[in-house]
């Protein structure tokens, strides 16, 4: 078989792809066409995993009372994060808007089966930690897909992923990966909002390559 | 600023690049293009990351020496994998070629700094995790930036971390996230190896949405 001929028009779209994949915390109400979550996850689904584990495990929030579990959930932990901040970033702390669960139309929680089968446990004897790496996979590969339609993906951290899990009722195997807001955003942006709130810029020194 | 228009047609092709992103491990020597290593440590860096923290480091590994040693590793590590697979499955095992260590022309190690200041820490006091997550991410950024140029990328997880970290002389926070060999393909595969040589097909149930 042969690759299809990827082209300097395409790799230029693919870099504004991920240059404009930003963290979306502003979302319009607007639910999201039928059949497009399933479309992103079936996407999704084509991640690297090590040993072809696939241990992606996706779950759509849209019941009410998980859904207020969560926004719950999220004020408990962002009001223990604002308390630890020191004094003199505790202002612009509580001003960034750290996650859009009211408004968002679709939640998304991925999840990895630490104990799945599949792949029957190959490439992850010494590292076991490549099962978690493989549902990041396809949380990144959903997020792309998402915004080639125009739509934005928030991923919400400030969670306690043994709660998630609890709220969510999954099997005892899973761990939260990431809890995702999906929606249309409110306004494009191409700089990430941690960076125009100036709480933190680009750090040119992660790009640095060593050698050896 | 408004997001770029992605059309059809871009998203049929962005979809061919996920489908054909396949992990290599048969390449060819010739070594990639000037600078193309740059440009792609570049796109990396342009993944999401937990406040902003951008945890990615990346080593190039260069010398023979070092390479000699993360062979050496590699052999050991699968030597003990083969050892420990159950009798039934060994001969399926050893005949898997599970790294292109020593065709690829590029050898690139991917490492999360746990103890990175930068993003000050927000979004990752309950889930520690994303940390490594955000490295992930900038991981697979880098290969659908690769494939996109007609590259393959192999992930290589039959290593232990600590002893990859020593061999390669790197600070004591850094974990490692992927040892990634970089080249261009010998052949094109749309179905993952694995799956060809029967050891794990597509899981269908990993795909399925539950509701909540």
């Amino acid at each position: 078989m042969t690759l299809p001929g990827f082209d300097a028009a395409f790799r230029e779209q693919l870099d504004l792809l991920l240059r404009w994949r930003r963290d979306v915390r502003h979302f319009r109400r607007d639910p999201l066409p039928e059949g497009t979550l399933e479309a992103l996850v079936e996407r999704a689904c084509l991640a690297p995993s090590v040993g072809n584990s696939q241990p992606w495990r996706f779950v759509a929030v849209d019941s009410p009372g998980c859904r207020a579990a969560i926004r719950a959930e999220f004020e408990e932990c962002n009001a223990a994060a604002l308390a630890a901040q020191p004094e003199e970033r505790q202002a612009a702390y509580a001003a960034l808007k750290l996650a859009g669960l009211q408004e968002a139309p679709v939640h998304l929680a991925v999840f990895c089966d630490e104990q799945t089968r599949t792949g029957h446990g190959l490439g992850r004897a010494t590292m076991p930690e490549t099962l978690r790496a493989s549902a990041m996979g396809a949380v990144l590969t959903l997020w792309l897909a998402a915004r080639a339609r125009g739509i934005g993906v928030g991923w919400v951290s400030i969670l306690r992923a043994g709660r998630v899990a609890a709220i969510l009722d999954v099997p005892g195997s899973w761990a939260l990966t990431a809890y995702l807001c999906l929606g249309y955003p409110e306004r494009e942006e191409e700089t990430p909002e941690l960076d125009r709130r100036g709480w933190q810029g680009r750090d040119p020194e992660a790009g640095r390559i060593l050698r050896r």
